[in-house]
C-alpha cells in the first residue's frame, strides 16, 4: 500500500445495479483497508473513447495509483486483459485502447503484461463481468504490492491496441476541429491544442456562424456570450457564460466545430 | 469493527438531496471510522422488488458486512423495522420484503428482531426519513459491536414479510418468463434458471419473434444479434452483443419474454 | 484530523466526467487518510440557492467537518474564494452566497477569511476550475491542521454576499408560499414554516384546487392522496402517499403553491 495512493476505478457499469459495489467488495476482500477513488461510472455503454479521455484527464491527480478501467464491448471475446505500467501508477483493464492516452499523461508506457494467473483472478471467471472477476481482483493484488511480473506474462507494449486520434483539419482563415468531449456543463473541448489557433485572427471570432471572443475564463465576457478559451488540458474550449454550448452550438461529441477569424479591426 | 467488512447501504433516495450524505455523517458519528460501501441509491422510488434484487446480487460480494436497506413505501406506518441475521452478515431495514433474498443468497435468517430500542435511534424520530433516525444508527451500532439481541425484540423469522415471486410458465416448444431484472446495458435477466430451458430446442431459438442463438457470453454472436445465455446468477438472461436487448424486444421489467425452439434441424 | 470528522463536498459538477475524482485526489495528495463525504454532485449546473439548500441540510449531520461547496457561477471573476468558521465546522467556496445558510443551520458564521495564500493553492491555479485548484486544496490543508487565520485575510462577516429569502404570503384563508425544494419523490418543501400555517384552517384542505388533509406521515392519508405536513426541518411539506406530489400539482421548485381551508365543518 506503500507505493500507491489508492485504487481508481472507471466504468461505464452504471450507478443503478450494485456492480460498482460489487467491485468494491471483491477490492475490500483482498486488502481489507484500500482507499478506493470511483472516477466516474457514467462512461456511456461501451464507449472507449470517451472512457479513455475521462480516465487520462483523471489520472494525474491520483499518481500513484492502481487505476482500474473497464469499457469493454469485447468482454468474453479474444481481447487481451492486461496491466500496463508508468513511472509510478499501473493502469488495469482490456486491451482495447482505454488505458493508453492515461499512460501517456502519466509520462508513457514502461512495461505491460497480459493477464493470465488464474490464481489471481475471481473463480470461476463469468464470461460477462470481467471487471468483477478478472480486473478488480488483479488490480487489488498489485495495490497489495503483488509485482506486475507476478500478475501476468510480459508483452511487447507497442503492440497494445491503440485508439485513432481525433481530427483536426487547419483552415486558411482558422481551423475546423473534432469536439473530442463535451462537459457536465456543455462545455466543449476541441481536439485542437491552443497553439494550434491562429492568434492573428481578428475578433470577434465566427464559431459556426455565431460571434465569440476569446478569454481567459468564463467571466470573460457578458452572461450568454460564447467564449474561446484555453482549459486546463492545454486545448481550444468553447463555452457559454452562465449556459451551454453544446446546445447553442447544437453540436455533439464526435462532431467537429469550425472557428474563423472576424472581420479584422478596420476591414 | 472486526466482525464486519463495511457497512454496505442501499436505497431509493438518489444521489441529488445529500439524503445518502445525511446518513453517512449519522454512521460515522457512532462508529468513525466505519467503511460504508454504497450500493445502489438509484433503486426506483419505493420498488421493493428491484431493490430486493439488487441487494441479493451485491451482498454476497461484500459479507461479511452489515447492510442497511431503506425502499420504504410504508415508512411512518404500521410495518416493522427489523433486523434480520444471516450466517455471517446482519440486514437491517424495513419489513417489506427488501432484506429476504438477500438473506437467502447469504444462507438464509438465523435470527431476526424487532427493532425497539429507542436509545440506540436518533431522537428524536421523524416519520419520514427512518433511514436516518432508526436504520442508519442502528446499523452502526451493529456494525461497532452492539449484539443483535440487544438491537431489539426477538421476532419469528417465519413472520418476516415476503415479496411474491416471479412467474414463470412452461411451454411445449420453450418457456415464457418473467423479465426481474434490466441492468445497465438493457441485458434482461429472466425469472427462469438456465436448467429450465430445454437443451432439445432446436437453434436458433425464437425470442419474441427474433431470431437468437444460444452463447456463452455476447461475443458468442456477430454484434447486433440477440444471444440466449446463463447469466452469473445462473439465470436465463438475453443480451444484444455491443447493443441494448430491452429496446430491441420492446420490454421492461416486470413484463414476460416468449422463447421457442427453431426449427429443428433438417425441418 | 482530530478536530474535523470529515471532508463534506459538494459541488455541480456531475458524476459523469471525473471532475469529483481528480478534487479527491488532490485532497488525498495532501492529507492522505482523509475521509471524504460526498454530499452531492448533481446540484443542477450553477444554482447556487439549490446548492445551499442540499448543503444547509446536510451539514448538520456530518458537524464538526470541513465543507467544501462548489457552486460557482462566477469562477474566474471578481467574486471571492472564502473560508468561513462556526462553532465547529469551516465552510470553504465562493462568496456568492452558497454558504451561509450552512453556517446558519450550524449556529452562525463566528469568523471569515478571503482565500488569498498561492502557497495553499494547486499552482498555476486556472481560470476555470478553482473546485481543484482553490477550495480542494484549502480545505484539505484545513483538515490537515492550518489555522483559519493562515488561510487567508480575515474579512467582515457581515460582509459576505447572501441569497435573497424565498416567498411567503399570509391569506386570510391560509397562505401562499414558494417551493423551495422537490425532492427525489416529488415531495414539495415551501418556504412556509408549520407555525405559518393556521390550525384553524378547515379540514380537508385545498392545496391547489385538489384536496389534501394535514397528516403526521405519508402514511396518514390513503395511497394516492395529498397530505400536508410538518418536514424535518420544521416547514410545511406536501407529499402524495406512494406518489409524486410535484407531478400531481404540477409545480416546479421557484414555483409557488396556495393552501387554504375547505369547508369547515358544519358549513
Amino acid at each position: 500500500m506503500a507505493r500507491f495512493r489508492s485504487l481508481g476505478f472507471l466504468t461505464d457499469y452504471g450507478l443503478e445495479d450494485g456492480f460498482v459495489a460489487v467491485c468494491h467488495g471483491v477490492v475490500t476482500s483482498i486488502v481489507p483497508d484500500a482507499r478506493i477513488v470511483d472516477i466516474s461510472h457514467l462512461i456511456p455503454a461501451y464507449d472507449v473513447r470517451r472512457g479513455a479521455m475521462v480516465l487520462a484527464r483523471a489520472t494525474p491527480y491520483l499518481d500513484p495509483a492502481i487505476l482500474v478501467a473497464v469499457v469493454d464491448p469485447g468482454v468474453g471475446g479474444d481481447r487481451r486483459a492486461v496491466a500496463v505500467e508508468t513511472e509510478s501508477s499501473v493502469l488495469v483493464g482490456p486491451d482495447n485502447g482505454l488505458l493508453l492516452p492515461a499512460a501517456d499523461a502519466l509520462g508513457g508506457v514502461r512495461r505491460a503484461v497480459a493477464l493470465d494467473r488464474a490464481e489471481l483472478f475471481l473463480e470461476p471467471v463469468s464470461a460477462t463481468f470481467h471487471g468483477r472477476d478478472i480486473f478488480a481482483p488483479v488490480g487489488a493484488h498489485l495495490l497489495g504490492g503483488v509485482a506486475l511480473t507476478d500478475a501476468g506474462t510480459p508483452i511487447d507494449p507497442d503492440g497494445l491496441v491503440e485508439l485513432p486520434g481525433p481530427r483536426v483539419f487547419m483552415r486558411i482563415d482558422g481551423l475546423e476541429a473534432e469536439v473530442v468531449d463535451v462537459d457536465h456543463f456543455g462545455n466543449l473541448q476541441l481536439a485542437a491544442h491552443w497553439r494550434d489557433l491562429d492568434t492573428a485572427l481578428g475578433e470577434p471570432l465566427d464559431v459556426e456562424g455565431q460571434r465569440a471572443v476569446t478569454g481567459r475564463q468564463f467571466a470573460s465576457v457578458p452572461a450568454g456570450e460564447l467564449v474561446v478559451y484555453a482549459d486546463s488540458d492545454g486545448r481550444v474550449a468553447i463555452a457559454v457564460n452562465g449556459g451551454n454550448a453544446a446546445r447553442r452550438l447544437e453540436v455533439t461529441r464526435g462532431g467537429t466545430v469550425r472557428i474563423s477569424g472576424g472581420r479584422t479591426p478596420g476591414s
